[in-house]
């Protein structure tokens, strides 16, 4: 059986999760939270990061982006990268754009500092911060209904990786309550289509316990 | 003609010059300091970053992952992510454990405080920072002599994006002289056969005016 070790609050970790599945490829959870020390673990990465995927013939393949290139190239049914050089790299930009800015400037700043500091009990959240973010994630969102009118999905006319990313982040700052969807109804309407697929099923389960998510979490009409 | 905008502090822009040089592309530098903003940049990559790539056909291709994934699916002469799906998902986590790991622990406090504090003006090298990559940096180079003995390069026979990785963000800290290659002498084996190869020659003429690189920087026999 193929495995996933991976942990609701890593943004990697909610990728690969949609990744598999819009494949439509039953996988084995197994959570791994990313602030344990787990030797097992780490001679699977020796990062200590998840995602980690145990594929079926038993290769394992470690971290975000390897996670999620491996899959399109081994399950390429759907296609989640493009299927020219020039989309792969456009989504490949906004899977960036996603990973590294919007997770320093939304996803780190509120998201991180709201459930992980509770979760690890590492600290209060820095208010400063959480400002930053909630002032920081209008741009993104803007951004998003900016791509979305021009060709429905953030690249061309189906979802791509770069969906699932941009996905994978605002799920997880959704689940803090702090997207303010109503300022971008634009915006808003591609989170409902994406909200809806069936891959996002299992992401809408995620209820810490003692850390619930935000009441429209996994409404999907909201 | 191809056009490569970077700057020699970004690790991403280094790595774009390594492939280009490693696959033999003709390519017209431009300069691009990342902290002016540049409404002409912006409209080419809306994160405002190096590396872009505008290739030949007019192509614009802006991050660090695109540039080198693109180049490598489009110049496939010679490979550098590998021929199967499980030795790509083997470089691709080490270029995430450079691009990700050793940025944070080591480029970012070092040739980050050293470097980029001393040309921006922007504050102070923190030597608390400093000290901390310092001790930081042995743990990788022990890990590339593990790597390495197994395999003459970090994955097999020949070299690979994650080398050219490792090398784009190792060649910046050597630039500042903090790696501490007689410590590691396997590392600083698989270093010299990395400095030696063409690619590596646009990178050793680097030399800002006011901040000369370390006396061995682009030394063959250091």
């Amino acid at each position: 059986m193929r495995t996933l070790y991976h942990h609701w609050l890593h943004p990697g970790a909610r990728l690969a999760r949609l990744v598999l599945g819009e494949k439509g490829l039953e996988t084995k959870d197994q959570v791994q939270p990313p602030w344990i020390r787990d030797e097992a673990f780490l001679a699977l990465n020796p990062a200590g990061e998840v995602p980690v995927l145990v594929d079926t013939n038993g290769s394992t393949v470690a971290g975000t982006l390897a996670v999620a290139e491996y899959l399109d190239e081994v399950y390429p049914d759907p296609p989640l990268l493009g299927t020219d050089p020039v989309t792969r790299a456009e989504v490949r930009r906004l899977v960036a754009w996603f990973d590294d800015k919007f997770r320093r400037e939304v996803t780190d700043t509120l998201a991180g500092e709201k459930l992980v500091t509770r979760i690890t009990g590492n600290g209060a959240p820095d208010s400063r911060a959480i400002r930053a973010g909630r002032a920081n994630i209008h741009i993104h969102l803007r951004y998003i209904a900016w791509l979305t009118e021009q060709t429905r999905w953030l690249v061309g006319p189906r979802p791509t990786l770069a969906d699932l990313m941009a996905g994978a982040h605002l799920s997880l700052v959704d689940y803090a309550g702090d997207v303010p969807w109503d300022d971008h109804p634009t915006a808003k309407e591609w989170y409902t289509l994406l909200k809806c697929r069936p891959c996002f099923r299992s992401l809408l389960a995620d209820a810490e316990p003692g850390l619930r998510p935000a009441r429209h979490y996994a409404d999907l009409d909201f």
